[in-house]
């Protein structure tokens, strides 16, 4: 059966074009980039490129780009590095209740080392109210940190406006563009951020090559402290061949990004429009200003786990909540942050499209979607007695 | 020309049945190792078998298995997260001067943190003594870090003897054993450490790929936070690849280490008897406690610099102090350390062998190197008229 992969959010398939790119350097390019000779110049020379390939898909410059692992490390190290450098001028953090884990939990631990973090809400759509943002703002603010699009419902936030206030403040701000670099135009000048997180296995790049742009001048702490690698910054041997992928992967997404975009965004009208039509399907996240290749749904009654499964049985892939909690099977606080009901949170379903996905795709999961719903519903004791049939205090202790 | 590899220290060509069992992580297996479906279940699995690979070559539980993306990140991990974690308890730490950067440099951010660090010195062959870091306990010590093995000099620390000091006290006892680890027997249980950091590109894996064993029950705090990977130990999406070609190289050192460690001795021991019939070159280190496939020198009179380029002339790559700072160009720390005036230091080179030199290559060595060395010393004049031509101040600066 022909895989209909529609969870690109949680790790896209790499292109052959970027495993090519990196094959030398799993063969004879085996140096260390640290290295004086040959092997260890070109190993040198292909995260040079890289660095210029990724700096040019954000319109950034090639020494604002600090290789790391993956997005998660990005987030910590941008969050942490720019608040401990600045802790002197003040200890109090902005984010939004709509971020991913990695921001979420290092603006916990930093809570820990007596930081204060208040997190802004997000309305119904997901969205973030820049105005509420700078209500928050006081004298101890360093760092705000909002993300840029959230990889479970969608919702690209205002990060110009955003971006703007914390500037005339003087404040840092940071956005994890994990879910945006390399699938939307991403543009630090005009955004004008100080600091972005980016991860190659989300634009079709490998997995354990990610980045962060920091704006030129702005000060930051390590995360991995050691040798000179990445101008000081980050330390550890360079994992040339995936930061090579990663060049090539921004390379390509830079040239094809108005293709791509198109194509999934037209694969997710369609398989909106045709999910929308079963009864008591909610759409979440904001009808407009989201991500193109993402369409994400409660569906009420019933559980995303089963959904899952049964859209599996057809060769269907999609994802409930966000990859990095899925096997935690807890309702999304994304979801929960947007004011849906906990019960009908847990029917969360999450498709997200790539470009390999195509119309008969779609057709055959919008095909396929209502009768599982029907499958799922006529199983369970909500769909025939409401809510009602719930336990009063599930919601509170899950939601606690 | 073929090329003569000495630099194994710096890093290892890949095996290509290490590189074989990537493969399919880079093609059809591309699943996030967090997701419910089979590509996902794939992804996980391969993860998990490499963690048994790894536990078996040190003699580990799986589950004290965390993977990390760099021996830098484990060192930094090991250092700051059970210091931090113990910080109630005291906020000494014990390391040595012979330590890598990664953890000299980790201390030092601690230092900054309101930490007290005794930096242990180590004797004319870089070896420490367990008396001197018994001796340096207090009450507030918390944890020691010492280095299994130096990768600029080869010395094997007695680290089953300070462990088992550091156990009688009830401190945490972490080593770095980015260089032994693959080459030479590790085994954790035996050597009674708590914690120890390993790095694939060391045993022929791949770069990006590392990992920190964490004896059970040992507390640490996360140095990247975020989603549940690595039992909610270290955030951020696999390198499911590299992870995988990890598994495969532990597994491939565990099953020909003794053949490895016989042929790299073996061309080791040549080599050095060769480049030791040279006027004014000392073998550094400790003569017998050292890695098998490590020849370390200083030559009087004359650069590292000089040397590594005519070396290179040849088709011979080898190092000349740390490939972490190696563009630093500075004299090693380590050599300055065990007492090696600074302008003897600089005449720093470092020979490190692997599987895939061959006798030949030695021979060749030993041929050229007198050569090399003459050439360069013919144009020194510190050759002519011995160290008293160097500015006395020189010195005085550099080792500050």
């Amino acid at each position: 059966m022909r895989v209909k992969y529609f969870d690109h959010i949680a790790s896209n398939p790499l292109l052959p074009e970027v495993l090519e790119a990196m094959m030398p350097y799993f063969k004879e390019q085996y140096g260390n980039p640290m290295s004086m000779y040959d092997l260890g110049m070109n190993a040198k020379g292909a995260i040079d490129t890289a660095r210029e390939q990724v700096a040019k898909l954000i319109n950034a410059k090639p020494s604002e780009i600090i290789f790391t692992s993956s997005g998660a490390e990005s987030n910590n190290f941008a969050l942490k590095g720019m608040a401990l450098a600045r802790q002197d001028n003040g200890k109090h953090l902005i984010i939004s209740k709509a971020e991913h884990h990695s921001v979420m939990n290092t603006a916990r631990s930093l809570e820990k080392q007596g930081f204060v973090v208040t997190y802004v809400p997000v309305d119904e759509y997901g969205m973030v109210d820049p105005e509420t943002v700078k209500k928050s703002i006081t004298k101890e603010t360093t760092v705000i940190s909002i993300i840029h699009a959230s990889s479970e419902v969608g919702t690209i936030e205002p990060i110009k406006e955003i971006a703007a206030i914390a500037m005339e403040h003087k404040i840092c701000f940071h956005t994890d563009a994990v879910a945006t670099a390399g699938n939307i135009p991403v543009d630090v000048k005009d955004l004008g951020v100080d600091a972005l997180s980016m991860s190659a296995h989300q634009f079709y790049g490998p997995k354990g090559a990610a980045a962060m742009y920091l704006k030129t001048g702005q000060r930051i702490l390590p995360l991995i402290y050691g040798g000179i690698q990445e101008g000081g910054r980050r330390a550890g041997t360079e994992n040339v061949p995936a930061i090579a992928g990663m060049g090539k992967a921004a390379e390509l997404a830079d040239a094809e990004l108005p293709k791509r975009m198109a194509h999934v965004r037209q694969l997710r009208d369609r398989l909106t429009e045709g999910i929308l039509k079963i009864e008591k399907v909610h759409a979440t996240g904001h009808p407009e200003h989201r991500l193109p290749g993402l369409a994400s749904f409660v569906v009420e009654y019933i559980e995303g786990e089963g959904m899952l499964l049964l859209l599996l049985a057809k060769g269907i892939y999609a994802a409930s909540g966000s990859a990095c909690t899925s096997k935690a099977l807890k309702a999304s606080p994304v979801l929960i942050s947007m004011g849906v009901p906990v019960s009908m949170a847990h029917g969360s379903i999450v498709f997200s499209l790539g470009i390999g996905n195509t119309q008969e795709d779609i057709d055959l999961c919008v095909e396929e979607f209502p009768q599982i719903v029907n499958r799922l519903r006529a199983m369970s004791p909500f769909a025939k007695e409401g809510w009602g049939a719930m336990p009063a205090e599930g919601d509170s202790k899950e939601g606690a």
